[in-house]
């Protein structure tokens, strides 16, 4: 099963709800681009690729449940729903990607308005089916880096479930595997949301590849025992000078691993790369609810105190120098990034 | 009220169940040497100047109660204390020194049994007024280096409840709080334990300082954004060097700050600094249960998937090149750290 697909019975998207992992496994289905908008918010599908995905699917549902009977209207409706799918999470560069991708057939096509909605849906799909083969290709090329019994941490959620199918980081982790490598995983809880300890460890179970959670602050001590052999993870959007963009936590991760000469790599499908910011301080950092960090409770009893706050930055950006490679669908890329990011992105596969 | 009192109509001690902060305040009574070797292990009480208080309190616990007759076998008796004390927590140094201290007593006494279970009791006691005192003057030179309208991570928890009243880096805090200075504290929620948004949290409504509490993998995020402008933690043992042994999460926290040009002082009384170890290599480093870090859920769902794993280092080692200052009792120690810390402990007050 994908993390998300399209239901033709009732022209609808159904998703699993990541929010209620591992506890429940339940979907959900979505009929407007507004409630695809919504679960992006809510977080009821989460990581870079997928939200790709599902907001090309948003304009798809937007397009298919048209009453608009000018091409004129039909296009002021395509651009509000891509509004609306804009604003729903300002970090990952791949959702107004997908939503360019669909904007672009409404402002070039010719046809008429049904044989152009049918056009946008397969656009979705397209780009669907093509997340899954780019991950399976940035898979293979990452494998190669990686050993035969090697320790690796992993920061966030970035499988199958951070994407259509396989993911980007964990995609590696995953083929590594299935290549027959033994491989250990010791993967970050990744506070506040705890798609590591929730999402992470429900993959790596299904995969039966062997892993242990630890708090994202005993990172550190890991890499410096001198038992961790690679530190691997996603990205939300990478700057022309190879900047990464990611889950809170991996640029203190980045800097551990840097100090103590273990490799760091970032995954990435070259729609994540974002040519049009020169480094990372141009990224913009979303701020989440502070509930995320209030809401947890440990061993049954309340945590922070009542009327604690909080602050909730949802991502960080961890500067070039620390990474040592750039894992895509087009081969690995490394320093110096400015220069072999540019010459990669406009490699023809 | 003190972190932990002894009551003379009951001869027990008495001290704040440190587990169920804040959700309730609640104390608990020990009567022997076994009880304050439990709580310590359970965390009831935690902190490396109040394990140290609190073990010293043990070995007079059990010196009040002790019905032995001979000299011999209340020696022994006392042997078998200390034992039963070590045995509880490895990390902090503070414990054995407060162990040590009863012990030398128990060796070189030639008073009558009676007399001698009357110095054991004053001598915890002497202890737990030190403390206090120790700590106003580690407060009173680390405030100096505070300045106002800082901003300031915390990690952990180091206040009073960390020690028999003040404590030590949040200690520094509230004294500079006490002066006057404006301070802001974005306080690390310290998991797996969450001392920092359970009892940090709390100390500081206590005081009235402005926090906000964070992910500890937020810390990044804001060292780099140039808006904080000191680090401060506590430590449970320093070596020779000036390595620092100190809550799991704080090697990565002092790296950020090290990358971010951010002063990072670790705030310890003298009898933290262990001579004896010439690095924090040599520093024995606690795994604790597992079931401390799967044990939360997040907005009432279930985190790790059933039959996950953990592991749980409880701290972790700060190399000293990362430390810019350790602020004792007899004043802040700079780097070179071997030099001056040797020439610190050799001074008088």
């Amino acid at each position: 099963m994908r993390t998300l697909e399209w239901d033709y019975d009732k022209n609808e998207l159904v998703m699993i709800d990541q929010r209620i992992l591992p506890a429940e496994l339940k979907f959900v289905s979505l009929h407007s681009d507004r409630e695809v908008a919504e679960a992006i918010k809510d977080m009821v599908i989460r990581g870079a690729p997928a939200i790709g995905a599902a907001a090309a699917y948003g304009m798809a549902l937007s397009a298919v449940h048209s009453k608009a009977k000018s091409r004129e209207s039909f296009k002021l409706e395509m651009k509000d729903a891509a509004n609306v799918l804009l604003q729903s999470r300002p970090t990952a560069v791949n959702l107004s990607w997908g939503v360019k991708r669909i904007l672009n057939i409404v402002e070039n096509s010719h046809d008429p308005l049904d044989t152009l909605k049918e056009r946008i849906l397969q656009e979705a799909h397209i780009i669907s089916d093509e997340d899954v083969e780019i991950n399976k290709k940035m898979a293979t090329f990452g494998a190669d880096l990686i050993d035969d019994g090697d320790t690796i941490i992993h920061h966030c959620n970035t499988g199958s479930l951070a994407a259509v199918d396989w993911g980007t980081a964990l995609g590696v982790v995953r083929m590594a595997h299935e290549q027959g490598k033994q491989i250990h995983v010791l993967v970050d809880e990744t506070r506040p949301r705890l798609q590591g300890a929730r999402l992470t460890a429900w993959e790596l179970q299904q995969y039966k590849i062997p892993f242990e959670i630890i708090s994202d602050n005993a990172a550190g001590y890991f890499l410096k025992s001198g038992k961790v052999n690679k530190v691997i993870f996603g990205a939300d959007r990478v700057a022309a000078n190879g900047d990464v963009a990611n889950k809170i936590g991996t640029y203190m991760l980045a800097l551990a691993a840097y100090d103590n000469n273990v490799p760091a790599y970032s995954t990435v499908p070259t729609s994540t790369i974002d040519l049009s910011l020169p480094s990372g301080d141009q990224i913009p950092i979303e701020e989440r609810d502070p509930d995320e960090v209030l809401g947890i409770s440990y061993q049954g009893h309340q945590v922070a105190p009542t009327g604690a706050r909080a602050r909730n930055p949802a991502f960080d950006v961890t500067p070039h120098r620390l990474i040592s490679g750039i894992i895509t669908e087009k081969g690995v890329i490394y320093p110096p990034f400015l220069e072999n990011i540019a010459k990669t992105l406009n490699t023809e596969e």
